[in-house]
């Protein structure tokens, strides 16, 4: 089960689609053993990045075991949801395959401090025993969670362990909450997403880890692992070799037409297909994927 | 089937909890007597006064199995989602179980025409044969749909039957449609939402009734009814009869509450319970629609 | 100058512009004239309603002098600004004319109960000696102000003499606050707008009057007067009388227009001109004012 | 006068204050004596992030004039106002002064398609001879302009001669304009902004350079350059090293501090005061920008 104490890479899972929108089970399996064997420590899945709110509630089920069934690695799954009925759903649902806990994030209607402390309060309730994840993330959910907001609900509910943090700009965010935990707060896991781009400052700042889903997971890795034993020149060096990707994948609405393009080049998901409302990559995109990609690894070459 | 020539009062249903939140099954058989009794043509359920949101995919299917089940009127289905494929789960779900057709609002990250557009091709290909309401609410949705975008999608779904009008200020977009549908355009269904605030007016510039859950549903069947038969001058007076209490109820976040309240104290419902997150209403309002339902009384007694 | 016991009926004053758009300073008078006739014990100008945002800083001091010379009553001027060097520079001009203090509304920038409070500090800082009124409208603003954060201003900012209130729905905020100043917190003076929709039932929770620009101020006047007087059914009579009215004229986006239309169909100014952006009405929503002016002066006549 | 093609580098300019807030016109001729030597063809003042809305009516004037005084470049001034008289107001102190022209946003109100272009229409107007800079920045106006809509705007407005563009992601749009006006659309200039996150995308689109503020503009001149001179690989080489500091920048609600903490560092400006409301650096933050900037010029160094 999910406790404080996670850290390193959660990879936060793509849901691969046939060209025809079905779901591709077998690319399911792919994409696991890639995200293995490219360094992830835990994955996240049916997130935002993940389409979960394009799935059935059938095929959320479908991915949950499928997922689970291939990995010994910890599984959050993502339960977000415009109600505690279908929240506590699909939590049970996961809970009983066998996840190592879910993740919510605060619905957009959310606008007070009291309001969102009440429904984080109803979220733990909702839950249960089971350990789960408070998703900050403003830019999609437009809700923005103060530090001592934060730091309320964690002292409120135990079964809290982890804090998704995309805010942005957030890095004193991190600072604020660690100094916090050091003067007596529970402290909590803080992994880190935002597609990365901020990871060797979130790491310098407290965080322990990473939760994102560049489709380079081994960036990730690899940068957290430098920086752990000391190396934040080579971490730095890592970091400035991928930027330019994880900066061009980072675009709004666009990021993750990109992001399973780059995963199906690399073979870990057998087709690019995001479900409709979605983007299609233009042929000029395509060209300038292929470039980073290319400088990309020159430079790591370089580097060795 | 839904068709083109719907008419007169569509009651938003709610959704029946008991106090410790679980549905409540046996009040919708009374709600359904309740609304028949008052003059209802047709049932909607599951929208967003509804609390569609809050059910699980278990409870939803249990809550259109036990309308239909209960009534020969017409019943349209919520089925807005954040995605197409449990759109279309619990469409099939609705129509299967003999629902007349399904319902359908914009997401709130729609911003542009083409947008719009784009999202209801997909909704009809979603929705195959099933005959379906497009719901244009931009106060909840935050989506503003101009009249000539309705017009292309009415021109290029052909089962798309119904207009749910609750543009606010709207008045003007029901005179532009009639007018298109006059010159050649195909005319479809408009019911009016809004809490039946413009109920009046929006007969006046051409709409075929309410689609509206005031807590007094015989309110809007009397209004429409007599302007119908000629008489709009009884029409307004008896508007004017329950216009405060029908403002009362309009207060954004509060509305349900009120709602569930007025049903629950004429027996339509066992409890007012809305589900968490909702609001509770305060002793001073409980007196207040108190003090209100007797004046009404007073006036439709006086009225004759 | 405005301070805590200000109460009665604070008109929100429109700005009257000629057929071509430009400053109509004559209409100015009339206005004013017509405003002191029905009623008002205050004037508020240049707020949401003034069309504030659409004059030039020349055209704002010459409304505010023009408003001034021409009434003994309190004048409240607003001086909402992106900034607080616009804010400070135009309420110096406000309060130097002779203003008896301004009001602020906060920037839909402000998210969090913090952030809010902050900039209420600044603000009391920018305006310094000079009283203001506290805009608290969620409706347009997108900022929602819980009562707490209300009352932590009112202890930290002596120079907040008066809430505007309208949050919608925000009765029960009345009540709160009031029973704060009860147990001890400083009472300020609360006057309710929303177009006086739920003016019978602000006074019963506690608030000393209304601020709105319904294009009929002596309802307002008549029923808080009645309500004083201790003629509760009176004044729910009068209120009844006019709802059709208020109802018409809160429509988002086109209420302006309709108060202008009626104003200017009364003599209180020569031209209902609204200045771009801004909407004109249609030939049927003309009408249907014509036809609620008659059924409202018939009623009124029948109340005698 | 500028026209259609304008190309290169306008520097958005801060705004600098000193530490107690007042305007800091010394730093202003230091401010542009320094743009100018890093490669600047052209400077845009009072936009977004020159606090324009922070600056009172005479202090607006001020920087006009003292900005337009000190160089020959071309000068555009941003003019985005709650209405079209300031705007009118604000723009003749500009071409008056010197300007070149001048910019507009879209207010975050407009929401159709119809809606923007009739408010472009509106702004050519008032606006009469000036040429003008169509800001197209959906992160902060929250309005979605379609290409279609800007191609529109463009056939109908000859007085607009440049498009701002960042949107985001905004890459296959300047491609679709590109694609119009080879085929008869007019040709407009379009200058990139988005704190130069795409600048060497933009211009392989097809954008004619840059138009924004990130703190060391020679980035922008020497990638613009090196790119028209046909040197891609020498392009993309000095933008990568730059990214890092480009990528930490762009933090919304935080970029401007860091940029003006780097400019003051750098000595263009003598502080790095934002205005209120805005936020102060962290001591964590300003050491994270030293180190950027030390590995920026060791690897500048390393490129040659």
């Amino acid at each position: 089960m999910l406790d404080e104490t996670a850290k390193g890479v959660f990879t936060i899972a793509c849901t691969p689609f046939r060209p025809d929108g079905a779901l591709d089970l077998s690319s399911v399996d792919s994409m696991v053993d890639f995200y293995v064997e490219k360094g992830a420590t835990g994955l996240t899945i049916l997130g935002i990045m993940g389409e979960a709110g394009k799935l059935s509630a059938a095929e959320s089920g479908d991915v949950i075991k499928r997922v689970i069934a291939r990995t010994d690695l910890p599984v959050i799954v993502g339960v977000s949801a415009a109600g505690f009925a279908p929240m506590q759903a699909l939590a049970a649902k996961a809970m009983d395959a066998g996840a190592a806990g879910v993740m919510v994030a605060a619905p957009h209607t959310l606008k007070t401090d009291d309001q969102i402390i009440g429904y984080f309060h109803n979220v733990a309730e909702t839950l249960g025993d089971a350990p789960w994840v408070l998703q900050d993330f403003p830019l999609v959910t437009e809700v923005t969670i103060p530090t001592k907001v934060i730091l309320k609900v964690m002292e409120d509910c135990p079964t809290c362990v982890m804090l998704k943090h995309e805010d942005w700009p957030g890095l004193d965010k991190i600072t604020d909450l660690r100094a916090a935990s050091d003067t007596g707060a529970r402290r909590i896991s803080i992994l880190c997403g935002n597609g990365g781009q901020f990871l060797l400052e979130e790491m310098l700042r407290g965080a322990d880890g990473a939760m994102t889903g560049f489709a380079y997971p081994e960036m990730m890795a690899d940068v957290v692992n430098a920086y752990n034993r000391g190396h934040e020149e080579r971490a730095r060096d890592i970091f400035d070799a991928y930027l330019p990707l994880i900066r061009y994948e980072c675009q709004p609405g666009l990021g993750l037409a990109i992001r399973k393009h780059t995963l199906a080049q690399r073979g870990a998901i057998a087709h690019a297909t995001v479900r409709k409302p979605g983007p299609k990559l233009s042929d000029a995109t395509v060209s300038e994927i292929a470039v980073l990609v290319e400088r990309q690894e020159a430079r790591l070459k370089a580097l060795g």
